[in-house]
Formats: structure tokens, C-alpha cells, sequence
């Protein structure tokens, strides 16, 4: 399969990349708004894998190309970036591209982090409503340990709850995710629940803060 | 310790009395607006920790006679129940006493269980707000899986999150967590923090709904 990581060059999405180019088949694209940046950093995870005995291709392109490319188009980007990236690409995708979106609104006040709910909902239904009718949007990957993630020695062990409302692509991200060694994919059913979801991540901070011996969390379901 | 389950005839407090009355040396009396029916209950787990060879003693009384006598008054109630039962106790409660709330807000519709956060930003932060301004307010056991707390056969094997303003009593809850095998605490920090944690509880929900094999889940920071 096809990915694309728009916003590849970003945390999260440089542990997506180098987890699928190292655990599965899968052929990676990272996608930045500088087709420059994104090579650059193509390269970078390149020569990670290169240097674990994995000669793969890593290519980086503009977001726009990259998306044109994929069968799947993750959207690695923070939240107030994203209706913006969906509009940029929304002439390269179509109905049989998914669009997954990781993204999680968070602020911060003395007490700790919060989730920002958007008005309608949750950050994954923001990017449902700017994405073309026709493109299914799926929720995973919303509280994944960056830095653990892009750390192909540290070992996962955790959970992504998979959010959306058309069945197909929800199985097609549901299969994505499990190709990454320790990670377990599970439903949370349709789009409308993804609030909760996005939620943990301030709250995975949270805990980091107060507790010695605890950073980088993920969550499981036990 | 002297514990009182406030709605310790429901189902988290009957699990949190067997847990506690089985784990360790605290003594447990159970609450409820009857108290005929909290001497019931308290009899029905006398009878399941006897069983088990454990030879204590759990008594029942109404609310306001439970909260009187213990060091910790936890609010096993439903949401809507709790400024009701804090009220009815508040002259039975003073500044050693500690309050703690595990209740959580949630809404059903089509999509599956949300979170229904309360306009002060969360039910642990109403419960604060109805409580005796001396009276400290500790949020946790709010993500516990109900039906295998009370099965003492079941492993637990997962974290509630403790959140509060005042460190002494924190301190105290975390102590009684710690108690029950296999349950940790993990440090959430102020009772701001407190709806992140309380949206675990729908989503739990929706994951067990969503996948085979899951339920009765519990949450794991890691």
C-alpha cells in the first residue's frame, strides 16, 4: 500500500514513516507544504533504516504530490493546520484514497493540558467536514508516544482506537496500524466518538508531569 | 482506615468494598438512603469475603451515619446523585475528613456513550463545588471496570488516575488505591485535570461495544 505522511516531517509522523518502513511492505511518502524539507527529511529516515540493515526507498515530495500518489493520506499535521492541508490536497485524493486523521487539539493553563474540543466535536470531525464528500476520513493514531515511536528500539505495547464511519476504510487503517510491531488497533466505532479519544493525549501529559518515571505514555485497554 | 462507600450497595462500590475489605485492613461501612438496605448489602459481602475465608466485618448504615464515622467518604453515586448526597452529609464531614468522587457525567445516542461535561468542566469539580468549603475533594477510581472489581477472582492489572488541590489528601486516596492488588495510581495532578480522566469511562464503553472479546476494560498508562 501507498502512504502518504503529510506533515511527515513533523514528530509523529517520522515515527509512522520509520515504523511502516521497517515493519511492513508498505511504500512511504512524506509530504511537507516544502517539497525541500521533505526530502531532506526522507533521506534522514533513510539512512536510520539504512543504518538497522533495512534498504528501503523513502521518497518526500510537496504535500499536494504526495497525496496524489496514495492510496492512504495521514495527516500528520497539528490541528490548526489542518483544514488548510485538507484543502491543499483536495483536488489529488478521491474515493479511493482515505484520509486518516491523527490530529488532537490541546490548550494549556497553570492546572496542565486540556482537550479543546472544536464545535463540532472533535478534531477528527473537523477534518471530516473539510474533506471532499466523497473521501472517507478515519481517526487513529491520536495518542501515540512521538518520541517512542520514532525510536525503533523502544518497544510499543499500546493501543490506537480507530474511529469512522465507512467500514472499508476503517479496515484498511485498522490493517495499517496493526502492521506496526506492538501497536493493537481497536474500533471505537463511528466518527462521532472520537472526542474521547482525542482527549487522552492531554491527559497522557498530564501524568508524564506528575509522576516520576512516567514520559512518552500510551494507553491500553485491558 | 475507616471507609465509607457512600452508594456502596451500586456497582463500583460494592466492588471497592470487596477490594478493600479483602486487600487490606481498612474497615469498611457501606451507605445508602436506606440504611436496611445498606445493612443488606454489607451482609451480602460479609458472606462473599467469608466464603473466601476472610473473617471481617462490613457494616451498613444510612449515608449520613457512614460519612460521620470514616476518614474517607467515597461518593459511589451516579452524577446526577451527587450534590444530593454530598448535601445530605455535609454536617457529618469537617476539614479531616476527604471526599472522593469517582462519578462520571455521560450521554447515550446513536453513535455509542460521550462524555457530558458539566459546566464547571467536570463532576469531580461539581462534587468539589457542592462540598463543605473545609472538606477537601479527591477525583479517582472514575475508569474502573465495575463487574471485575467486584470479582475478586478477577487480576485488575490497570491505573485509576487521583486528582485533587490538596496534597495530603491525594496522598491518602493514592494510599487506598495502592491497596487493591493490582490496581495503581497514577499522580493527575489538580482537580482541573479531572474531565480527560472522566471521558475515559464512554470510551471504554465504546470499545468493548466494538470489539470482540473486550469488556469489562480497565485503562493502562505505559
Amino acid at each position: 500500500m501507498d502512504i502518504a505522511l503529510l506533515g511527515g516531517t513533523g514528530d509523529i509522523g517520522e515515527g509512522l514513516a520509520l515504523r511502516w518502513a521497517y515493519d511492513t511492505d508498505h511504500s512511504v511518502v512524506i509530504g511537507s507544504r516544502e517539497a525541500d524539507r521533505a526530502e531532506a527529511k526522507a533521506e534522514e529516515y533513510e539512512t536510520e533504516l539504512d543504518s538497522r540493515g533495512v534498504d528501503v526507498t523513502v521518497e518526500g515530495a510537496a504535500n499536494s504530490e504526495a497525496a496524489a500518489r496514495a492510496d492512504v493520506v495521514v495527516l500528520a499535521v497539528p490541528a490548526y493546520h489542518l483544514s488548510d492541508t485538507i484543502e491543499a490536497v483536495a483536488d489529488d485524493v478521491d474515493s479511493d484514497t482515505v484520509l486518516v486523521s491523527p490530529a488532537v487539539g490541546m490548550k494549556r493553563d497553570e492546572d496542565g493540558f486540556h482537550y479543546n474540543e472544536p464545535g463540532v466535536g472533535s478534531v477528527t470531525e473537523l477534518a471530516a467536514g473539510a474533506a471532499p464528500d466523497d473521501v472517507p476520513v478515519v481517526g487513529a493514531f491520536h495518542n501515540l508516544p512521538a518520541a517512542r515511536l520514532a525510536n525503533l528500539d523502544a518497544d510499543l505495547g499500546i493501543d490506537t482506537v480507530v474511529v469512522g464511519d465507512d467500514e472499508d476504510a476503517v479496515d484498511i487503517v485498522t490493517e495499517l496500524a496493526e502492521g506496526i510491531e506492538g501497536l493493537r488497533a481497536v474500533d471505537g466505532g463511528p466518527l462521532a466518538n472520537a472526542a474521547e479519544i482525542e482527549a487522552i493525549t492531554p491527559l497522557l501529559i498530564n501524568v508524564a508531569k506528575h509522576n516520576d518515571g512516567m514520559h512518552d505514555l500510551g494507553v491500553r485497554f485491558d
